[in-house]
């Protein structure tokens, strides 16, 4: 039994520059949506490499959310992925990139997503100050066409990191 | 990490006689929705006496589904029925009997389900022969109300145990 119960603090950037990754090592994630209906929390399950994990998050409000994690067997996680998320399923390899205090987790989506790379940084509050790096793009944390979820469901119109 | 994955078959059935319980010792059970999705996975978490457990559970094919439940920290499961079950919850005391090789689950709901009392028993197969005893009224496999989660959400025309 492991568990994180956490008031995720979350701002959202695209890559502008994904040079930035060149030489760097990161970690595959395959993720899957179980249940997601309005206004409720979103069933999540992770394959992030040899753990799984389960993960409970409530509707954004603000820039906030609540989420509970727990580790679950990944062969769970597997039969999970294959018959129970309806094909919503994103597939990315996750980069993390130290910018003084912050860590910004920067997600290269693969697939009928590829070309989408996303930079997010978590912070102990709304207001925390953040110096840029100047690799980052457009700030998109309002905008839902670049959620995990929207993007396993849908994607149309998204904007691409040059190479 | 503690998981079950499990294929269910149930019967389930109105209880005629609730003196069947007289004298016995049932635990108490309080369980919530946090999402539920039609066609999808349904996310329950469960508080069972001094534990907790979050449960999914697959759509019905026929009479079985496909189910995978985790232990989870009792705070957890408090904080979730507490904010992000949208009301949608279920109070019962849940009692078992020996019948033969079986084991029925009778669950005595409360508040505003109270008087509904519900039968089931786990069975290895569909077709697997059933002795049932004389407590038991209609059978309600298939009646949709008396699952938990129409309960949770409404009620309305149920049968009530004569006491």
């Amino acid at each position: 039994m492991q568990s994180r119960m956490a008031r995720e603090i979350e701002r959202k950037f695209l890559v502008r520059d994904p040079r930035i990754l060149d030489g760097r090592q990161g970690e595959r994630i395959i993720q899957g949506y179980l249940a997601k209906e309005s206004g409720s929390m979103s069933t999540r399950v992770r394959i992030r490499g040899d753990r799984a994990y389960l993960t409970l998050k409530s509707p954004k409000a603000g820039c906030s959310r609540e989420e509970f994690e727990y580790v679950i067997p990944v062969v769970d996680a597997e039969a999970m992925i294959a018959n129970h998320c309806a094909g919503r399923i994103v597939r990315k390899t996750r980069y993390l990139i130290d910018h003084g205090p912050h860590v910004f987790e920067i997600d290269v989506f693969e697939g009928r997503h590829a070309g989408v790379i996303v930079a997010e940084v978590e912070l102990p509050h709304e207001h925390t100050a953040l110096d840029l790096p100047d690799w980052l793009g457009d700030e998109v944390t309002d905008d839902n066409r670049y959620s995990n979820f929207v993007l396993a469901t849908i994607v149309s119109g998204l904007a691409v990191a040059e190479h």
